[in-house]
């Protein structure tokens, strides 16, 4: 009814909390479609600290994109929700949240009695607001997936960790993954399996259930003697595991240990230990926890971007493309 | 078919953000009942800010109070959406949630095009995890009882301000109170109803539509001359309005303006430059938001304790009796 | 697949009880569009006055409009409901209800203990049939559009009742407009906002909460000695306050009084009394209200025409514009 | 807690619509429990027609019934989902909605394109309010029980109805049930079989599909003549069906033409022509529609009364026993 | 964005349950359109029997149409949910599912206390599933439109049968159409209704309810004599009552006796039963069940194939046309 | 109001596809309470195949459970929804939902493009029939607990099977568990640390991402020679990853290999396969699911049984107690 040719036929939103990453993903798409795709939105905060939103662009019947990671405190949370609310309330066709770094998934079961299932409850508190879809990149689990009834795609990155982790070490016949614990078995095979002649480990602690004195011994099954070892965890919060396994394994007689890590939720304080000297050699870590931008700044760290994967995951979107074909 | 006469039937829990009234009500309820209410519960923060909650009772076929103030930062929000989902995932028989102060109240409707409505989205997450009823003290608006599809109960505290201050005035006929824009007209109304003699007041802006300069003058609806005015509000998240229609209200005659104000979310900052001195007389101010607590220290303050009017309330619900008539 | 292009992209059906209204609408779109937009629908009773309704028109993948005031009997309302039901049972695509007057607004939250919030069990109803997005004209509170968990617009009349009021009185500084009572503060301030020079009171009938006899004094808080006073109010269903009103400003020596009335949902024989003579000087009235069409007869009565300002949110939502754009 | 030994455990609530029968249920369970189980409700109507409810009692955690058929107009529908409102809000424990005559339920599938199932909307209508469970009497299609997805018992009248009848025609083998078409024929055979000795048939009309004329001839499956013939209905709005099937069998040699309709929705005009005489016996009817009042003042009818049937089933609902053991 | 012109903007899906039948639909749509509909789907059974589907085609964006009869074993139910979900997941844009013969329809109310209503159980997995559209054929109660609020077609085959009926027996006036039992009266006036001429007939046991010895007599309600009686019912998964209803029509000296069934749901044992020889002369029966495949086998069988209505149906839905025009 | 005294005060029903295990736990129960428990339920087969269920006690207010495996085919899971629609249109009060094998386990998240989460469409089933709570046995997952929004209880039997493999091999340092692939490495890790001494290993294949060839090597992590190996799994339905692991482990200089298997999904035939011979020493399989029964009958098995903690657990939901203090 009204010429709409020059109009961009989608537009993204970006939350407080993933802004660098968002205008990344923006700049890639406006470049390669000549539209501009980026969505205006004003959020702020009231003096009280009650966030206040509106979206500057008109959405009715258009299809949008928000992104915000979810990463504590709750506030990027409740932002991400009260955006949604405004874009349903203003009509918007087809809500899509991206959310890089998916806060509390690791509350995703009840390991004691009277716990929550947090990671259930940030499903349904997304849903409730009127997502339609949601995009994560690397889960903790992928049976988070299930605790949608929308459609979820689950970005995984291990792809991108193995191509710049080749590049380091030419020598693929002397690279040991290894898993901080039994859990993460799966993801060090995983990794392990991009990378022809390496192998892969598990680090854990000897602990016996009737063990009154709760003692525990380190142990590695496998070997990483002489290897360069490579600890792959899909989240940190503390850094502390992956660096008391850095020591035990250089006891051990490794000759490097570096760690892959998707989702950096280290607090700064942590991070600002590193800078005083680490028995690791480097920190991979994706851009997908707005806290991951800080230790980028130490020169072990480098960042395995993931903005051109989720731009193409947009593109796929909004083209009605296969998503799963990006991944394989 | 085991005994249970031992066991209290209900049980109180409380977040972080609502320790100091949740001990008071529970006070006021052990020594009524001779029994202990009293729910523990484990809140704390992981390394990375994330809450963990655990229910420390056993809460099966009970019914269980939740309190908390959702006032921001949205974690106190969260950790009551994650305990109310943990109380449902261990089998509690009916959950009722006491939010004293009911954050994000004031964005209860859209005033501009594409704003949320937070105030019903705060509804609906607190549904989504599980509530089954919901007590509320002095709603912004009557209405956002209509936000929710379970039973609410709003309290209103204009009765315990009334008291307080027809101890503070003895001369009524000397009374004004004052609502500091026309919204609040009718909760002015309202509390000099109570005070027979009295009058009310509206102070307003006189701000024309199509005035480019967006100059207003301070206006009064009504006579303060010699007049010990009462200023009346339900929250003050700066107390800037408040204070500027103090100095207007003085300065059109008054003898004394005091303050009643229901839930105080002004930051400490605001409520820091109090201390250094204020033509206010008296602040009233509940304990409903944990923020109250503070000026409460200043010399000028006087607590309006809601706590007995909460435990009463928690045994008409307990007792099948008639909350209204506790209100009339 | 096939040719549509002679087709129109979407229908308006109305109600019985919006006939006069609808007509006007599609008049205007018919005329603007060079297309028919005009749908059709067989809506009649049964012996027993059971409701039955056919959609005449395939509406498969269409866009429709339902127009239809909720006012009393209830027919009304169900007779919507039903209409609503049809157009989803035949695969409709989008169905936007535009209710011009929403019937129970008044009932919007619980005033004393066993009441219900009848404006919600509306806003459940309308959403529990099958509407996926709501228009209003002057909703009684903005809260109203939190009882939607759909998108919803009020549209607001104050404009066009300021419009027409400047024509008729052109010295502004004589205008005061006059809430009847506490509670119409803020609109009276919104409407005196658009005439500069004007300015705004309250009436309100003095009565002490502990006043056995229950006796009251009407007051009025502000001046209205020798000046054009308009009454203004978002519905009556008796006009007895306003009625009582204007005596009583009258008597405090005004010049005139007239009164603004969006909704007029009194019955016939309160409209037939006026004939009889009031000292009212003109009612100005919009035609939300099927029954506003009977005041119109009065020669006192002015109509406002909502016709344009609802075609014109029809327009803005089919082709995907802003519709707050409209209201500023 | 506090002793509730005197208090009735549940109480009954009646819609305006059904007050007649509900002071009888009320009667006969007050006598049967001596206790008093009668709930008082306050329905009224504004001015403008609007409905207006407020509950008497106390209802928290009691378990409530409300009764009310919703035969046309609207407003009785309105009115029990209003108080199903309130009662919810009030937090009764479990609500049940008692619907003697279950209005609108022949628009209970498509028979064109584009029309609405009217059943399902109000059972999705009565759900949304709040209705916990639903007893009905006699439904037009046991199927609408499926249309809720609560507990939905059927009270079937049939035995009362034979009962009635062969006290007065004591010769069974002269019986023959009609039904007064084809749809029916499963009421008439089930009728019959309660009558040892009896048979059945089927009136219809000769009406051929490709047939421009739409001439039709009044056809009868079976054998009338010298029979005492019972046509049988469930519910009737306009009697003329019956009304003609009983000339046609009267023209084709039956002795006495009878009817038996569990619902009478008829308008009173039609009610008022039977007055001037007509060719049927006696007219069976139960006084589950306030209507069927009306008929039961002529001398030909006979009225099926269902209170003490409703009564036993809300004792057997209130004391967890066997409603279906009730109609076997 | 990207050239979609040579793409199908629809696909069809078929479950395991229907393949035969699906063919030939999508033969004929790639035939009339010109594209390939046909998607592919990987359906297969784990060695332990558990389901596992795949979906082949990119569905993002698309409309689709899975088609599945879900007669028993409840493996082709579970196939069609299953299907539903990945499509759900794989964000097809509308998932319109054919339910040629829908199981379980004949569960559609309790007859007894404490049963289940299987039918609307069916209609709400399927919704919970992700359906967002049903088509049927034939259902055997049309309120099962009204267990979904989701838009439903019940497709009707009597034409169908009409026509071919029409084509075997030339003279009209000889056929009498017969409904096996009184509830299928309806079906078989209907169909009498398509041959000018016709007569019909009910089947039924003389039955009575206090007989305690359960004795009951075939009897026949209206006259079969010299005539070519069809026996017409919509499923029959014994033929039982169809046998033993041709044997007693026969014996009350009918000329010939044939049988119209929609849905053949016997198990092969009782289709074998019937090539020993049988008194029946044609067995009409559709294909919508894929065990009617094996009756077609009979040299008495005659299959009313329904492939054209469904295919011409899908084309409706997909260009937006009226499906009713289809039906009338 | 009558006397309740003599009846039970919770009811189990079985489905026909627990019935051995339900005995078992009826008669626990019956035992200790000095009640009948047991509920009795009518489900069978039309001849057609579909599923008819009746109960036959009356559960009107009464707390139920049903105890179903739902393993294939899928009529084991119908009838488990059919049997709790049932119960919820008879009006249980509470329905609790016991499910010793939750069937399609695995299907937990998209490991592929366009593949549903069957796990998670089971648990919208069940709830959607209207399940209230749900236990299970050993569930593949513990995230599955966040597919449900109702609480749900996941039983752990790694104790039970640590008790039995204590008393069989009594040198606890000879003793190492092995996970059969690297998903499994928590669930050995943790069996192990009953046994203080013990350790434990992981089986997998060394296939590279690259390999075109698709060749992989059998490898284990960590050390099995002279040990007495278990491996350890959930489920299997084809034992043949088991016995290929053992094959590989015992040519690693294992002296033994049992196997630990929580859910026996074999078919028969695979069952059958072990009888002729196998060089496993002893499987010990619980009876979750009738299939295991069988494998029972090989003299190399044992049977963990778990219906004494079902009993328990059931008991505690009865009683309010904690069902977590069971566990650990």
């Amino acid at each position: 009814m009204n010429d709409k040719n020059m109009e961009c036929p989608f537009l993204i939103f970006s939350g407080r909390n993933s802004q660098t990453l968002s205008q990344k993903i923006c700049d890639y798409l406006n470049k390669k479609l000549n539209f501009n795709v980026c969505g205006e939105i004003n959020c702020e905060n009231f003096s009280d600290g009650e966030i206040r939103v509106q979206i500057k662009n008109n959405v009715r019947g258009k299809e949008v994109f928000v992104i915000q990671s979810t990463n504590s405190p709750a506030d990027n949370l409740l932002e991400l929700l009260v955006i949604i609310d405004a874009l349903k309330r203003a009509s918007a066709e087809k809500i899509t949240t991206i959310i890089p770094y998916f806060g509390y998934a690791r509350q995703d079961r009840k390991t004691h009695g009277r716990e929550p299932i947090t990671a259930k409850l940030m499903a349904n508190l997304i849903e409730t607001a009127g997502a339609n879809r949601v995009v994560c990149v690397d889960l903790h689990a992928g049976q988070i997936q299930g605790f949608f009834n929308i459609p979820m795609d689950d970005l995984k990155t291990v792809k991108l960790f193995a191509e710049q982790i080749k590049k380091d070490f030419t020598n693929f016949e002397n690279i040991v993954v290894a898993s901080p614990d039994a859990g993460g078995a799966k993801r060090a095979e995983k990794l392990a399996s991009y990378m022809p002649g390496s192998s892969w480990v598990i680090c854990y602690k000897n602990r016996h259930h009737d063990d009154k004195d709760n003692v525990s011994d380190f142990k590695i099954l496998g070997e990483v003697k002489n290897k360069d070892v490579i600890i792959i965890d899909d989240v940190t919060s503390t850094f502390s595991t992956i660096k008391g396994s850095a020591t035990e394994i250089l006891n051990q007689g490794a000759k490097t240990v570096s760690a892959g890590i998707a989702h950096w939720a280290c607090p700064n304080e942590i991070t600002d230990k590193l800078k005083q000297g680490t028995n690791i050699t480097t920190i991979y870590v994706t851009n997908t926890c707005p806290r991951s931008s800080y230790p980028i700044s130490l020169n072990i760290a480098k960042e395995i971007d993931v903005s051109q994967l989720i731009s193409e995951t947009i593109l796929r979107i909004v083209n009605h493309d296969s998503v799963s074909s990006l991944l394989e």
